[in-house]
């Protein structure tokens, strides 16, 4: 088996303003199953263990409970049990157990020179949105927009993917959830290898692109820095064939840190949980 | 495996006044391990979420985690990750994964009419502890009050009791986290029975007499209704001898609630965590 745990707290990591109680679940959710997902496992069960104030309607609980169990049945779990208690706002504490089916565990730490990078799921998207939530730009016509702020408040992370990628000879893996630089490093730092990721191979879609536009933003440096997409990196050896979805975006090299097309990039990787 | 999860928060689970960060590591860590026991398991190991505020001291996380490996340590566990976040108030979520070893897990639902219910471990002196710490009178030089004192501030669950009582047959089990009579009330209610207790089999100790002599308080109350020692109560079958170190204080009956000597208490059964 494998188990992970995350600790949530009201207006660090959501805002009950800008996402709904169900949101909120599924978010919550969606970054524990995500790390399954990233160790090539599938998602068994949660626990969540709840804090909150007395003052709380129950209905908000409940809705959350519900956006939880939504995003649990999209990766094939379930919530098993939990703890309630007073707390002066809200918490969540979710902890995720799932099941390796014979494979071995796909750590942070089996990438070597030569292998593949590549990446499944959405890039840029949450970053995207909250820079909309932010700016008070959410609201509007715009379909490509409103895809921007969904996929912050309700993440959809590529939960097969991960076995599949364990099934096809990952040698490493990790879900984006502090920036794909930041989570590409960890990769790089646990294997004692550096990492090179290609532009030209980062794709800026159209919704990001409509976003960039609107806020006179670098949609790129969405790509490379934001989190909470919960996209899944994996490296490959460079004689396999990653798995349908994944696309290669860059290599491991000898040597420690991460460059993209060969120079290092300036600025702050992805999120800094005490900054 | 079972698995169990716990949210303790600053001020309503623990005060860093009056409990050093190796108290609150032992007993965050105690309280979980302690509910895998209460289902005939043996712990495997904890996830440990913390959140703190960014000018906590560093030494007070370490502090509290070496307690709580000394902990996870007389319970043969080890802590295997967990993850940690910026928060206001200093707050810990803990996961403790066991393992059944072939045996069934004993839940709060199994306990039939005619069986003996039983306890292993301290009752009460906690509650007693706290009371002291309320009333500022922990410190002096009487060892039975610093007992308690301590008992408060590191519980020390009989672990092993739990899977010994569940290979002799144990048909409901909890630990008595909230007061002994909320905790038999759960295994009632669970099970659909009705449970009396004994007093006359529910022992007031030197150290408890002690406390309540100086608190001209009643230490019955402290065991009936004190929680946080984290004894183990279990019910067996009339026909089975309960193992070394289990005391018999009751009886399940036909019927609902929790009785002593055949009466109903009035007041508070325990713990409510809205409260």
């Amino acid at each position: 088996m494998v188990a992970t745990t995350d600790l949530l707290v009201e207006g660090r990591h959501f805002r009950r303003d800008w996402s709904g109680p169900a949101d909120v679940g599924v978010k919550a959710a969606a970054q524990n199953l995500a790390d399954v997902a990233a160790m090539g496992a599938h998602s068994r069960t949660l626990l969540v263990g709840i804090g909150c104030p007395a003052d709380l309607p129950a209905q908000w609980v409940l809705d959350m409970i519900d956006g939880m169990v939504t995003e649990c049945g999209r990766a094939g779990a379930s919530i098993a049990g939990g703890d309630v208690t007073a707390a002066d706002s809200v918490m969540l504490a979710i902890t995720a157990l799932g099941e390796l089916d014979g494979l071995r565990p796909v750590t942070r730490a089996g990438a070597r020179p030569g292998d593949m990078v590549a990446v499944n799921g959405r890039l840029g998207w949450s970053a995207a949105g909250l820079a909309l939530l932010r700016t008070a730009r959410a609201d509007g016509p715009d379909p490509q927009i409103a895809a921007l702020v969904t996929a912050h408040r309700r993440p959809q992370p590529p939960y097969t993917a991960g076995p599949a990628a364990a099934r096809a000879g990952a040698t490493a893996m990790i879900d984006v959830s502090d920036g794909l630089l930041a989570d590409v490093g960890h990769i790089a730092s646990a294997s004692g290898v550096a990492i090179d990721l290609e532009t030209a191979s980062l794709q800026v879609d159209a919704a990001l692109a409509a976003g960039a536009r609107l806020l006179n933003a670098d949609a790129m440096d969405w790509v490379l820095t934001g989190g909470e997409d919960h996209a899944l990196v994996a490296t490959f050896p460079a004689e396999t064939t990653p798995p349908a979805g994944w696309q290669v975006i860059g290599a491991v090299r000898p040597g420690s840190g991460v460059t993209i097309d060969g120079s290092v990039r300036s600025g702050p990787a992805g999120w800094d949980h005490f900054r």
